[in-house]
């Protein structure tokens, strides 16, 4: 092997305008490169205490049981999955994108029996099927996302968790995209469960998966027939770590605790009230100027996320090509379609440090440009101008 | 909640000289901060080309199948068992720590049926009691430690190895404390699956779990009759993430592989060769200091890894007291005992950046002074002199 081969790290410095990972901001970037301690070390307990206490403020709930996991939004997601259900469990999950798909996958590999709610992809789950399905009896938990990346459509969370309740029934929550950037909160909404991934709206690069779990969860995590199938993931063990106990269970990742720690404490100080404002916003400021400049926004005005917004591709447009050349000549980072919305659509993010005006400006104009140089009709004064709009008027 | 409390990030800056994480080069920190990109950027794909490379080229292998798992050390471990592993199958376990009893736990989550040979901690496992397991027939694999991490011992890889593969078994091989610290020869050694961790000889912060698996091991898992129970770790989604299908499976934890890379070309510049030769020298100028010093060292002699070091605790001496002072007085972390031997030992640990001549200097003379001042005969003139002298005869 010539080790010459393989270089300094190029400094590609993208604007990342996807769903996530969001550009870190930059004290952010300067909390992970704290010298690295050992993961017993009182100093480092201390940084998982803050983060902890930090992770409840951001879920807006008491939970004893609230930890980053070692791994990405989607080890999050298999934490509640293996934790929660046994072998034969009924469990009802939700289903009108990519990532409620993937729980529905995680589900069957726990060896639960799943039954499926379904809504179109682009369209919200209506939580008169979650109520149809429930009335079957034995369901042990109700799954669903809150914000489906690959659509940017919000789900009626309140009333999804209320139907379950009444059911008997666990309701997760999956806050991947929503956390940090929207109101998540946990014990107003009666959510058992939920996770979420660092890289989204708290505005840390990807890495860890906070959750929390209420008492009903952990009393149902308790009265297990079997040993949770993951021990990498296995709550009782984790709970021991991050609680008085500090039982050594893995060597957690030091950097991206501190990275962690230091997005909380961000967005702790802009407040979440102004953050969530913030978000919204923009968010809104965004998809007044896409629509302005005659795109199809794919989610209904009412369940439309301003987190994420999904696009519809114009007739005749080669997306890959467009984001391809988004990205060279303006080094911006946007997503295609996932599944069966692949080719179809483009997914724009405004998330955490990202999220912010000159962000909107610079995405409207540019995907205008080469739009416009595509032969589509766009008019970039319009989209700027309904923008701005949007924004002074708040809504 | 008052945001006020949680301050910045204090610079703890410790000595990390115990079993991992060690200290990360300042080349590996700076390249942590590179700005994070999308993880389908062909940017950061070309990032994980390159990490791939380099990892076959710590592992000695030409395995296809080479990739950093979006977790620790453990997660590296699960991975090998549930993609080989599956109700029934029959799994021949080596135990003499803490680390081979975790593989057991994993292998019996899989719902296989776990065949355990022992040695006592301390002590290697003894490749004619694999042999007997092996005889009993059906084995699917048979797992072991290179180094295991409680207690300092090397096994007999090789000849472990080659007793699996004559009775049709697949050797699963926990390089976590071994690999970029000694070598490590999956192709020639005939090792059909290996994992190890970022944060020790490799050098890299915690948070990546490198895996290697030759086509027999892949063949093994396309043979499955079920699908993998963990989603998150499934390798054959994972294989189309970093391989050409480029399919997202998870967002990758972007500024980690950056820090692995960097990690990686770092030893790969000073060479292989000369990396283990460095991380032996060191480690047996470490252990004769120790012993001149009047300390007892837990493993024989011919079995002693030189990158984590286990020393009997005096009689009389209250071990956590000992750490807690090399910690506050000197900034320097070492280990204390697991499992059965908690509180009878010291774990000291010289890997990757840490791996120092002036740390060994540090170590020895500060354990030394807090022992002396405890009343414990320990003299830093010998250690300092046996020490100097070992690293001169390079033996």
């Amino acid at each position: 092997m010539t080790v010459e081969r393989y270089g300094e790290l190029g400094s590609a410095a993208r604007i990342l305008l996807g769903p996530g990972p969001s550009e870190p901001d930059p004290r952010v970037m300067q909390a992970m490169i704290t010298p690295v301690v050992g993961h017993l070390d009182p100093a480092f307990l201390n940084v998982m205490n803050d983060t902890r206490d930090l992770l409840r403020s951001a879920f807006a709930t008491a939970n004893r049981l609230t930890v980053a996991m070692s791994g990405t939004g989607s080890a999050g997601m298999e934490t509640c999955m293996v934790n929660l259900l046994e072998p034969g469990d009924r469990a009802v999950i939700c289903v009108n994108g990519a990532f409620g798909e993937r729980m529905a996958e995680m589900a069957r590999r726990t060896g639960a029996e799943t039954v499926i709610v379904r809504a179109p992809w682009g369209q919200p789950i209506d939580p008169a099927d979650v109520e149809e399905a429930l009335k079957q009896g034995g369901a042990k938990i109700v799954a669903f996302v809150h914000v489906e990346t690959s659509t940017g459509v919000c789900q009626p969370v309140e009333e999804i968790a209320s139907c379950a309740r009444a059911y008997g029934a666990l309701s997760v929550l999956d806050a991947v995209s929503s956390l940090g950037g929207m109101p998540v909160r946990i014990d107003e909404w009666g959510i058992d469960a939920a996770y979420s991934g660092s890289q989204k709206c708290l505005g840390a690069p990807p890495g860890l998966a906070p959750v929390t779990l209420n008492d009903r969860a952990r009393e149902r995590i308790a009265r297990r027939k079997g040993a949770v199938q993951s021990w990498y993931l296995d709550l009782t063990l984790i709970e021991n770590y991050w609680g008085e106990a500090r039982a050594y269970h893995h060597t957690a990742p030091i950097s991206m605790v501190y990275a962690l720690r230091e997005a909380l404490r961000v967005a702790a100080a802009e407040g979440w009230e102004a953050r969530f404002e913030r978000h919204r916003r923009l968010g809104r400021a965004l998809q007044a100027g896409l629509a302005a400049m005659g795109l199809e926004l794919l989610a209904p005005r009412e369940y439309r996320a301003p987190v994420v917004t999904a696009v519809r591709v114009p007739d005749g447009v080669d997306e890959a090509a467009v984001r391809r050349r988004l990205l060279a000549e303006y080094g911006i980072e946007i997503a295609g379609g996932l599944g069966e919305l692949k080719g179809q659509v483009w997914r724009i993010g405004l998330m955490g440090y990202s999220c912010r005006w000159r962000n909107v400006v610079l995405l409207l104009s540019a995907l205008g440009a080469v739009l416009r140089d595509l032969g589509i009709q766009a008019s970039v004064d319009e989209a700027l101008s309904a923008s701005a709009e949007a924004l002074a008027a708040g809504d």
